[in-house]
């Protein structure tokens, strides 16, 4: 009997917005494997505080780099791969070996999650399902008491690590945008958005769903201050609304 | 003591995928509203099904026009706000009684929902909150085992309702691409894609999470087909993969 890996999606982070399966997965794991940076707790992992049993066997996979390598680095992509393709080995092992393992995810794994790499490489040789989430940018613009679209409103879902003028093209060209990994790159965005004419109708969105969240229009933020690379900027749509 | 309006959202359809606290809220309802077109029961009842107690009083809000009326007549958007602003008046009185009320909704309620339309009404008048969910889009491009968005890709919503240049524009100006609204729009639609050079890579989900779920390449189905209204187009984006 081979085990099967889950990937699943545990949502923006109020653990009652996590779907009835995870929550069902999660209570039943036996073993449960997670990202984090070294040394840190990891975000995936503090989103199940009281859910994993406590006897569950835990497999942190701790990321070899974050920024000390640049993205561009062909490196970074190597030393990457290697990592993936090592924890890999281990989930496939426990797969095999008739265990079930519970692969913890923030948000949804099948966008913008790094389960990604590891599901491309695990799912033609053992039992791989991925389990959808709340994203973290619905518990954003759920937070801004605003509907995101309306009636034929494009939407449209922009990194902050793209150079300004492609920033600045995306923006210009939907009704309804979504900006994520921020982070540092917040001076850029902000000056994207101007450029756009949407500065005034942004607003900026931290920690959605969590208890520290905050949401302040981008008017009113500080641009020096340097935001949670997970803050979501979100301009709501115009479209139709009898 | 004034009652609360809760537009909770139900998710892709499977109630497995519904939230901890929409599946709380449906449980305890005591008044229960949802619109359905006239004489039919409701895909978003439907989903309630099991979930919302026998002895609660549930009210059917019916649109009064769905295809009668073309979109651009102006009459469409007077009759639907009529209609909407009468839901509105019946939620008020209960909340005002001291009930809570919960508001039925398909997928994400702020993410190219009906509810939408009460809530603006609403929020000003009695509390009123939304409980986000897992979108039907998230369902689909789970449904196809492939993730939707690596790295820095730019993901694009585009409605079929929109026209054939506006759609083409879009598809070209994203990675990834996700087109709902569809119905008698396909062949539309499949035309934009092959201009866009898309309809290899375009995927058709029919029912995302729901035990009649279709999952087909698209140059694989039937462009004559009448495709559900809720079924949804995904073009994966090809990002960066360590």
């Amino acid at each position: 009997m081979t085990g099967r890996v889950y990937g699943v999606g545990l949502g923006p982070g109020d653990p009652d917005l996590m779907s009835v399966k995870a929550h069902r997965l999660l209570k039943e794991a036996r073993h449960v494997a997670f990202f984090r940076k070294a040394g840190r707790p990891g975000q995936a992992r503090r989103l199940a505080n009281g859910l994993v049993p406590e006897d569950a066997i835990e497999y942190p996979m701790e990321y070899p780099v974050t920024t000390e390598i640049p993205v561009s680095d062909p490196r970074y992509n190597e030393v990457l791969s290697g990592f993936y393709s090592e924890c890999t080995v281990r989930l496939k092992e426990l797969a095999r070996g008739g265990e079930d393992v519970v692969v913890l995810c923030e948000g949804d794994p099948f966008f913008y999650g790094s389960f990604m790499h590891l599901y491309r490489r695990l799912a033609d040789h053992v039992p791989t399902e991925v389990v959808p989430a709340i994203t973290g940018m619905s518990a954003a613009w759920t937070a801004t008491g605003q509907p995101i679209t309306w009636g034929d409103d494009v939407l449209t879902v922009v990194m902050g690590t793209l150079p300004e003028d492609d920033l600045l093209r995306h923006m210009k060209g939907a009704d309804a945008v979504v900006i994520m990994k921020i982070g540092r790159h917040m001076p850029k965005v902000m000056r994207a958005l101007q450029t756009a004419g949407l500065f005034e109708a942004a607003w900026l969105v931290e920690r959605a769903s969590m208890p520290e969240q905050q949401v302040t229009r981008l008017v009113n933020a500080d641009s020096d201050k340097v935001v949670p690379y997970f803050s979501i900027i979100v301009v709501h749509g115009q479209g139709r609304r009898p």
